[in-house]
């Protein structure tokens, strides 16, 4: 058994990953785990000791079930890439200090990459200086993009507000009996998983987007529009969907492009004139003409708890509670994975895996699940994610809002 | 009794211009009239003939309960401003034997300002050439801009959007341990009602947007930048909900200013540096050093059908159907409004109005429900404004989206 637990939250936001920390916390709590710690604000706040008592703040059942609904880190977050034990002992000095004063016998961090590398760290230095201490990493990004899981939770929320707001947008983009392009541009840096999942937006009553652009296929002009073109003479209102991490074949992304005369904006800044979406609109305006507009989705698809999917959240949970659940078993240095057991039905267990090979890795969609000419995805990508954001968990709308809990 | 009556849509996509849509319907089928016709694209495309039988597409129950959930124009829309009469008489003719053709005895355009418009044009047309059809407008527009109503359908569940996902920005905005200011740019170039809804994110769990700039008050910038800095030093993320119609003194757009410069995109154009959102977010961080980011929430706001008030689905409906009556009933040239009988308890009727006293007239939100310094709203605005987004319609998920209503 262990006695005291603390668990984080680190990188960026996503509409479930308060899901996790609720399965973290009501499992701890059934195992009668003696005290269970939150760090505000990720190990930057540890270092600063702001941690708070969970029970103090999620001892209610009508609490947990506000924080199953309430999108970003409940406990704040931070982007700290934690140092090398060679470079900064007294970093880990201080945080091993900080476990020994609240006799925390277990360590839970629910995050993307560098959460990982965060838990990989500590858990080799635990190990090296034989520390009882047991590191668990939670996964968590909309990306995608971990290895060694199925997939992330996160990644199905997203994935449903980008399908699902597409469709209205669909409706929107097709009212006037005019030709148009709308060019909607979705998160994703290094990986196309949530422009891929724009394909999840095509069903009886949509046509879904017309292309795909995604960062794994480098951007050709001339290929790119002479489809549009060609796509224009049979349908008069075309949806585009792009990655924001779209790039030519020397690596330059598309946003990139606009700046590169080197204007400047009313502040003498360089100017960043335009995200993806509006390079790709203007690009098609200017080149064939036509009526067109970019749409960002910004930060609303990793933050729209109001449209999270519940297979994303019920998963989210299970991976928090198992990450207890290793720790109370006596693992360290792993992170709880999802194991797809099977598509069809859709069956989905947590495993633990060796956190050293999660860690700095990067997965990108297989080019096998991307069309021969790079602008869409397959039939393949679509099973695998559909199921990923199947099901909802309504809001609790109070006074015509959604309810959130809040520290 | 009335034999035919066609309907169209015009203007803009709303999330409940559908629900007016199957008001008309449904009250026409109860009242037994005998062939109910949509007119594609409005005007434009009454003009092409391009007419459908509703019967045909609506005739299931279960059609009316999607299309009520689908979002943007189900007909088809126009941006089709009709010429006087004198200017196209031909125009007229062509209309009218349309209506003849089809034994059609009401006219019902549901649509916003130019729609109203174009209902006092053909209805004076009618009147002064001894016409018996019956025209009515059914007001549509999410800018709640139109006079002689309480508010417009359309507006509530833009409001609500607007409130709920800004809601969900400001968790993702507070989840660092840092100093940040983000800036939300909502729709509306005239008139700052969907700005000022922005406050209805301020509840229990929420604090809401710092400062609402309006388009109704002249834009200082000193004066904003010292709020700014002020503010700053009590709270460490500020939100900022700011109209795209905001404004200076001299009627500039706030997001002209940043093309004054004349510098021209990657395509040689005149470049749109930014709009409003980003020109704030980039002043804020040039004068004042903190970080800072603009969300756009774009044509969402406007097409969320998924996040819809049911109070503003069932007034559009009733709008809807209130039109058919007041054709019935022998009335021409009338928009039908909506009254407010009362605030507590929210009660609203409606109404029918002289179309000819709602065209070409603009609402402004008044000076007296936005506060002193011109940078927020009062308690009266949102008194007025909370009704409006009071409960929900669920959509009907398949397979893990909204389903919708396609022609």
């Amino acid at each position: 058994m262990i006695r005291n637990l603390i668990v984080g939250q680190s990188g960026g936001p996503t509409a479930v990953i308060n899901a996790s920390l609720a399965g973290v916390y009501e499992t701890a709590r059934s195992l009668g785990v003696t005290k269970i710690y939150g760090m505000r604000y990720g190990i930057e706040g540890l270092l600063k000791e702001q941690l708070v008592d969970l029970d103090a703040v999620l001892g209610s059942k009508a609490n947990v079930e506000l924080l199953m609904r309430t999108p970003s880190s409940f406990l704040g977050s931070c982007r700290f890439k934690l140092p090398h034990a060679d470079a900064n002992p007294e970093l880990y000095h201080a945080l091993f200090d900080l476990f020994e004063k609240y006799e925390i016998d277990a360590v839970l961090y629910i995050g993307g990459n560098d959460s990982m590398d965060t838990i990989a760290k500590l858990s080799a230095y635990g190990f090296a200086h034989g520390s009882p201490i047991r590191f668990i990493g939670v996964p968590k990004t909309i990306d995608n993009d971990l290895v060694l899981t199925d997939h992330t939770p996160g990644f199905g929320s997203a994935a449903k507000y980008i399908a699902a707001t597409l469709k209205e947008i669909i409706c929107d983009s097709s009212v006037y009996d005019l030709r148009s392009v709308t060019v909607v541009e979705i998160m994703g840096r290094h990986a196309g998983w949530l422009a891929g999942a724009a394909c999840l937006a095509g069903d009886e009553d949509s046509c879904g987007p017309d292309l795909i652009l995604l960062p794994e296929v480098p951007f050709e002009e001339e290929k790119f529009l002479q489809k549009v073109d060609e796509l224009q003479k049979q349908k008069s209102n075309l949806i585009i969907a792009v990655s924001e991490g779209a790039q030519t074949a020397d690596g330059t992304f598309l946003c990139d492009l606009t700046s590169s005369g080197g204007e400047v904006d009313a502040f003498g800044h360089k100017a960043m004139l335009s995200g993806t979406g509006r390079y790709l609109s203007d690009l098609i305006h200017t080149k064939l003409g036509c009526k067109s507009r970019a749409i960002e989705l910004s930060t609303l698809q990793r933050c729209a708890s109001h449209l999270a999917s519940r297979t994303d959240i019920t998963e989210a949970h299970a991976v928090g509670g198992a990450g207890v659940m290793a720790a109370v078993n006596g693992e360290s240095g792993k992170m709880i994975a999802l194991e797809r057991v099977s598509t069809l039905p859709y069956q989905c267990v947590t495993r633990a895996v060796d956190v050293q090979q999660v860690a700095n890795y990067e997965k990108q969609v297989p080019r096998e699940w991307i069309t021969p000419d790079g602008m869409n995805v397959t039939a393949d990508f679509e099973r695998y994610a559909r199921p990923l954001i199947q099901a909802e968990l309504p809001p609790v709308y109070v006074n015509g809002t959604p309810r959130h809990l809040h520290l």
